[in-house]
């Protein structure tokens, strides 16, 4: 069992070469550590929120010239004190700053252990320590937005608030029973009913926010298909290099787009392969497919390219296939130009958006399409989304527990059994919010963190 | 022509997913600017070198929750107002902050802008602002220590003070020539020379330590060739896996390895691609091809690896073939095991290092071999090194123009010769620590700098 409060140490900011790089180190002992190794002020008689210039040195040798930060306990992000190292941004010293540490008495922080200490410490509660991993992940400004809302409170407030209230209708009927035969009933069950049911609506706007919510956190899944030379990479490129255009108004601050992703009315759209289905020309038997069908399985979205310079009987056997599969499908005619225009009547009839990838043509007709599947506005301040699969389970559960005590009222079940329910609804909201932790439950939530976070 | 302390921007810290993500900001009004996106404490009004947690918004938007550090002028890297915004290292939100700092009136910095307003604001002189793009760079420790100590002076203080001598001799030789046909001799003639010979023998010492200095800083190219089979994967591997281990044991800090490459002894083996000796069995046709001998001509060390399970006349027949290759060889008898005690005998005086890449045998011998071809020592702290081309160029020439100054008093010159020599030795000086600079080159240096340095 790791000490709480000894010093870890982690590179805070993303590695490679750069101008600098931030290491983090937390912990009671963190600033007398930092002493240690460093030329310069005395830090620990600086005042909190202080930088500092020196020298890390281990022993003789000096490392380098940085900056030290001073934060003091409880005025940092994990209540403890810190010290963030800003040193030149070459992994050759960001690995040697970290090794003097180690070998003075820091240990390599574990994923997400600063937001672990800070959540322990009661920084944030459980929901909103998650946000600080999603906005990290945040691939769209809404994805951003949306964490940012949840990490600020959110349904944090909301839930503890319920929470509370039902707590207090629990031990009420537990009180109940110490009274045995006795016909006391210290809780109005009207007034019960009452909170469940304000309760479940908050607990159902929550969860029918999560199919937007999940949009905007994990995009959607696309599969694009097709036969071969149906124009399937130019549709695609069509589709990203007006977005990409975006993306890059700021030079050096782009990151390294996934290849074939796009992101549509802030929703990111991530390409999948679908070589299974290129590489046969019979969509029938490609559906055979173990793979492919897996894909599909995987898939929100497959965008299906027809070639319409091939005659109109082949096209319509074609789509005539498509309906075996189990996902939303939007028929794309690709090379419109190509098309005689008896066989465009019949196609737009047909729900085809017919377009040419390659004279760009239509894209923007299609781009609608696709995001009329989608209805996700833009995510503003305050909008209180769940993103997170856990939250959305938590608060089914809940739901549950709480039919469960309504029903229970109705046919006039005893109070113990009332207050099983209401024990058990307890559980899975306080969960949410870490109210209710068990170590399996953190480690689980924090390891997905990254290293220094 | 940019305002020269007009505020600047860029991300500071590596792009990518990660903990924290740092935008610096730096020129007169950036402290102003930074207020008008900050929701928070004044900036303005706090002191130099002191941390401010707020949030940081475009109009009604909050982008994220943010530490400013403020840092005013001259107390700065830049001797600039300086602002660093540490945000979450998403880089959605690294996007959006700089956004809306250019939308307030913040322009994007070029590469390595912040290191030349360091150094055009006095910071430090042009051989130390180099230096802080190689400690970036540096890929050892002892690289990082070469570039450390040049960062912090290294030659700079001696050729200064040199350089002011030197100049009090052309100002008294041209205070000569003002004399015109009077015989006078403000500057002694036998002072000058010992001067020019304490000049040349610093000189002389910087030149010798570039060998070195280049090593430790670019590293060895390295070509390893030899036929198919011969086990020149297995060789590399066994060469690596050792060293590998040593870079990765501080976990979650190792850089991305450049395939092929190696630290051993305190510099970097970058191993090259020999796909053209490698796809042909003939060692002479292969050097006929150009490619192969573009590389073996950049190389500084050529592992040639011999199949020692080969007949031995085989294998002789092959060394023979090497002898028009100039290039440092070192000849590896790979396969040990499986050689005769005759031909080991044999090959062993014909100066083959015999291993055993498979079973590791010999491995430790090999890399003594290698090492011996590079003597270079552990880099100490206050040790000169020139490592930098740039430098090396201008010693050099500096140097011939002060033979020019010798040669020209030995055969009784008159003045304004000899003062023209005695400028151009300035010149090529001053070039190095930036007393002499022109647009050109220092749009050439700072080029070469990060974003964000």
């Amino acid at each position: 069992m790791n000490s709480p409060d000894e010093p870890i140490v982690a590179l805070a900011t993303a590695q490679g070469i750069s101008a600098i790089a931030v290491i983090r180190l937390s912990g009671k002992d963190s600033i007398d550590l930092a002493q240690k190794i460093f030329k310069g002020k005395d830090l620990v008689a600086q005042p909190s929120h202080t930088i500092h210039f020196g020298t890390i040195h281990d022993g003789e040798k000096n490392i380098d010239e940085v900056l030290v930060s001073v934060f003091k306990a409880p005025n940092s992000f994990t209540k403890e004190n810190s010290v963030e190292i800003s040193c030149h941004g070459s992994p050759v010293i960001v690995k040697e700053i970290i090794k003097v540490l180690v070998k003075n008495g820091a240990r390599l922080a574990t994923p997400g252990e600063f937001t672990k200490r800070a959540f322990i410490n009661g920084r944030f509660d459980l929901a909103q320590a998650e946000a600080v991993a999603d906005i990290i992940f945040a691939e769209t400004d809404n994805a951003r937005q949306a964490a940012l809302n949840q990490m600020r409170g959110g349904f944090s407030k909301e839930i503890q608030h319920l929470r509370e209230e039902l707590i207090h209708f629990a031990s009420l009927i537990e009180l109940e029973l110490d009274f045995g035969e006795e016909d006391v009933e210290f809780a109005k069950r009207d007034d019960l009913k009452k909170l469940i049911y304000q309760i479940q609506s908050y607990l159902h706007s929550l969860i029918s926010s999560f199919d937007q919510g999940n949009v905007i956190k994990n995009g959607v899944p696309t599969v694009i298909a097709g036969k071969p030379n149906a124009g399937k990479s130019t549709l695609l490129n069509a589709l990203l290099n007006e977005e990409k255009a975006i993306v890059s108004e700021i030079p050096g601050t782009t990151r390294d787009v996934i290849e074939d992703e796009m992101i549509l009315g802030g929703i990111s759209f991530r390409f999948m392969d679908t070589a299974g289905l290129r590489e046969t020309t019979d969509i029938v038997e490609s559906i055979g497919v173990e793979r492919t069908h897996e894909r599909i399985k995987k898939a929100s979205l497959l965008l299906y390219v027809f070639d319409l310079s091939l005659p109109l009987d082949e096209i319509l056997k074609e789509d005539g296939t498509l309906k075996k599969l189990n996902v939303p499908i939007i028929k794309v005619g690709n090379k419109m130009d190509k098309a005689n225009a008896d066989a465009i009547g019949k196609l737009q009839n047909q729900d085809f958006t017919l377009i040419s990838a390659s004279h760009k043509q239509n894209i923007q007709k299609l781009k609608d399409k696709i995001l009329s599947h989608f209805h996700v506005g833009e995510v503003k301040q305050g909008d209180v989304l769940v993103t997170n699969l856990r939250h959305y389970q938590n608060l089914k559960q809940t739901n549950d527990a709480l039919d469960r005590v309504l029903a229970g009222m109705d046919s006039g079940i005893t109070g113990d059994f009332l207050a099983m329910d209401i024990r058990q609804a307890l559980h899975y909201l306080g969960e949410i919010t870490g109210q209710v932790t068990t170590d399996d439950l953190l480690a689980n939530i924090f390891s997905k963190f990254c290293i220094g976070k």
